[in-house]
């Protein structure tokens, strides 16, 4: 629709602000995949950005054309590690096999650990940022609108407090999980937790235990994340600072979440949702590419793709995968980056970089299998390809679940894969019309708005770049005590009340009955 | 922003649906108002519209150049009594007298009997509508795309039921409160309730109190409410029909509310807001009232209005409110429908009707006195006009409570009226600029939307035509008994199984200690 875009574009124009000088905190790995687009925005439309970035960043690169950069060289190698995840997979793989206990306490132990290791190097890095005092200079004299940040993990958050700017999210998660948590009631009774692998139908027993996921998911916060800070905020803030109330003051969370995909849920006034910003009608393929596509025929083609973190698989598992695409009619897209699988049949193209967007997009394109994370599951959404899942890590479980939910997806199980059923999975949707239809109907829902994601993102960075914040937007409810917060301590007085006031009117009337049994006496 | 108009007409056309067949179920009086301005709106793109309404209806006219009617005549003669709400006021005046407590009990009591009344007059007429098989079988042979309306009173919320059709709410009420507590979770320890007088920051005390006024508003609806319709229920629906999960299925909850007016809070997806609509830019003056506004030089004027309900004061408040007004070397423009003040000074113009909204965007008006309505507020917002509140009765005393803690109104009590108190605070409201500055900044905020609030009804409406409902927007919280929602089956379990574990492990070290004890005195 040229003419809706081209009407946004006038709406922003009109709306705008003149430049603004934003600092981009970001979270290296697929996080910064998806901040990228919102910067190229942002510079189209005049603003000035800069990145702060380490110097062993995996994913940021040092020169750009639409942003400049602020460099940290961390106290030692602590840039991110791609053979981690590797590593992670393979774990997950083992504590699958476990018994439901065993593998929610090993899953609870390995997510605790991981967060000390990831909020260590947070704080390494930030410790050395607040104590470089030129470039603590630097960005004070910079004068700032705002901090534009992913606050997984806190340093933009803390930033921001120091520098006393406005400070806006772009979030799906924070601390121990789900962002909305932290900001909007969360009923355990209908939200089910991160990892959880429930819906928002849940039996008793669901319930039950997604109540204690709940309680665990706070108290792994309080002890291996809130602590880490404690030390560097004593020294660099006035007594009482703390990491909680400093992540509920931004002023607009930019939740990368769409209804078409995630479960309705309560939410507040300074949440808006950007899920699937990052997605655009297709752009023409190289001109391979495009060949091997129409080669196709009627058939179509099957895309896969892993993501950015998993470079390849157990090499049982790419035998199995090529096994089962070498029996399809399709030709298969397959990006991939190990050893090229002995059983790879003619029909199957292994690359190892693909213009994902695009190819989903291609008229071709009949089936999506992925790993499940959210760039990937909304670029589906919006060319309307079915999926098979086959999750590995993270959310990718949980996300699935949403999309198999909405009948737009089959999920395989990763560590139990076998050709029969990967293939029978892969058949199903290609060949029931189900999956493809249900998906286009997410498709036609998610594309249906006022405005596109990524101009209701631009729209807010605007919006607190004008309004230098949004504090009219933010609810009290976060700042109060948790027992406060759920009127506990409201019903224990009421009920202390009730239980006083019964316990009086007993004793009165004990002491009626006494006198009156004295006064018989005394007659007879 | 002629161009930003023009780029959202666009935007609406880009999306727009052919034109969709709207069965309209409003309510009476200045709700009607309401729901006027998006009739225009919806007929100008190309929807049909049928109204239906009563024969004695107040406000809401047989013949209409933008819509159809369905004419209904009630059991009885039972439209709305303008007479009604005078006496309400001095009742509210007699009331507001009482100690806390006997207020407290004597509103409740007031309030259960107000909504009886209204209640059974909603039943009549809908029982006359579902029992005229020639009417029902007209509605359901007219195919309407959905129905529209105003969920205060059910007729509209049944009927959509009825004639199993998607149903879009233009609310801010419903049952005994507000719209928001019958979708969103409403912690009372920061959502303060209907007639509390609260604000969003609460004392122990005063959460005390909000939570026992959510506790009885519930009740009043479970008591006087819900058993009203029962029985028509169970003659024209299948057993197990209740109204509350009928209320829930709503596709769209169009709220009547913005936040820089109403406390922000949490919400749900299928909320969207829309308060404020019905502003709109000023449109000139007739010539004599701009001869009057125009002499007024550079002192300007004051606007007074006291809303569509309540046409005349009593006699000694209008003296009052007259010899004030006489002191001023503003002029005055006040909506009077009562007797003549015999003080009246020659700076004061009575009328009948004003145009409200184009004065309040006249540059000579300089304050507006105002009963709190919520639609003359917005109107004050949207133009940034300082507001003098004399509340009279419903929610305009927690309205001016919203405006005077914003800082952009000063509010007297109707009650115990008095000329001084109420010349220092017209006084402050005109001549303080902390007041117009506050009110200009809520204003900025206001129109500062990628969309404006009607063109966001009109899109949403739109929304549910051509999607035939908006079901993946609704959250499964509504659908939960309250105890599973608040996860209490839960607590009471794992409490439950916690005393029970703890009971075993006390039985078992006894036993352990008496075999121990035993076995040492055998030894012994």
């Amino acid at each position: 629709m040229p003419g809706l875009r081209l009407a946004l574009i006038v709406i922003l124009m009109a709306h705008g602000c003149d430049g603004g000088n934003v600092l981009v905190v970001p979270i290296d790995g697929s996080h910064w995949i998806n901040m990228e687009v919102i910067l190229r925005e942002l510079h189209s439309r005049g603003h000035h950005l800069a990145v702060l970035r380490s110097l062993n960043s995996w994913y940021i690169p040092e020169n750009s054309s639409f942003y400049t950069t602020i460099t940290v060289t961390p106290p030692e190698d602590q840039g991110f590690n791609p053979g981690l995840f590797a590593f992670l997979v393979q774990r997950s793989f083992e504590i699958n096999k476990m018994t439901p206990v065993w593998h929610f306490i090993e899953q609870q132990k390995d997510r605790a650990h991981m967060l000390q290791v990831f909020h260590s190097i947070t704080l390494n890095f930030l410790s050395k940022v607040l104590e470089d005092s030129d470039l603590v200079g630097r960005l004070k004299r910079s004068h700032f609108d705002l901090v534009l940040t992913d606050p997984v993990f806190p340093t933009g958050v803390i930033l921001a407090q120091y520098l006393r700017l406005p400070m806006v999210y772009s979030v799906r998660w924070i601390n121990a999980g789900e962002a909305h948590r932290e900001q909007a009631p969360s009923p355990p009774s209908y939200v089910p937790l991160h990892n959880s692998l429930f819906s928002d139908k849940m039996n008793f027993v669901q319930r039950t235990k997604n109540l204690l996921r709940y309680v665990v998911s706070i108290l792994i916060e309080e002890a291996f994340i809130m602590p880490v800070y404690s030390e560097l905020l004593q020294r660099h803030f006035p007594p009482g600072a703390d990491l909680r109330s400093m992540q509920h003051s931004a002023d607009i969370w930019m939740m990368r979440v769409d209804f078409v995909f995630e479960f309705p849920r309560p939410s507040v006034p300074n949440v808006v949702y950007i899920g699937g910003f990052q997605c655009r009608e297709a752009k023409p393929l190289p001109a391979e590419l495009e060949a091997f596509m129409q080669s196709s025929g009627e058939h179509g083609v099957v895309v896969m793709s892993l993501g950015s973190l998993i470079a390849d698989l157990p090499k049982e598992m790419t035998e199995v995968i090529s096994a089962a695409f070498s029996k399809l009619p399709q030709k298969v897209v397959w990006r991939y980056l190990g050893q090229r699988p002995s059983n790879l049949a003619n029909n199957t193209l292994l690359l190892d970089w693909l213009p994902q967007n695009d190819l989903l997009g291609h008229p071709k394109t009949r089936a999506f299998v992925a790993h499940g994370g959210t760039n990937g599951l909304y670029e589906a959404i919006y060319h309307g390809v079915p999926v098979l899942g086959l999750p590995l890590l993270f959310d990718q479980f949980d996300n699935l679940i949403r999309m198999k939910g909405r009948g737009a997806a089959r999920v395989v199980e990763a560590s139990s894969l076998n050709a029969e059923d990967f293939l029978e999975a892969l058949r199903d949707v290609l060949e029931n019309p189900f999956y493809r239809n249900n998906m286009q109907r997410l498709s036609r829902l998610h594309r249906d708005k006022p405005l596109s994601p990524l101009d209701t993102a631009i729209f807010w960075i605007e919006f607190v770049i004008r309004h230098k914040g949004a504090a009219h937007l933010r609810s009290v409810g976060s700042s109060l005590p948790w027992y406060s917060y759920h009127s506990i301590d409201v019903v224990v007085f009421l009920l202390a009340l009730s239980v006083a006031s019964l316990w009086v009117l007993v004793c009165v009337c004990r002491l009626l009955c006494r006198c009156t049994c004295r006064t018989k006496r005394k007659v007879e």
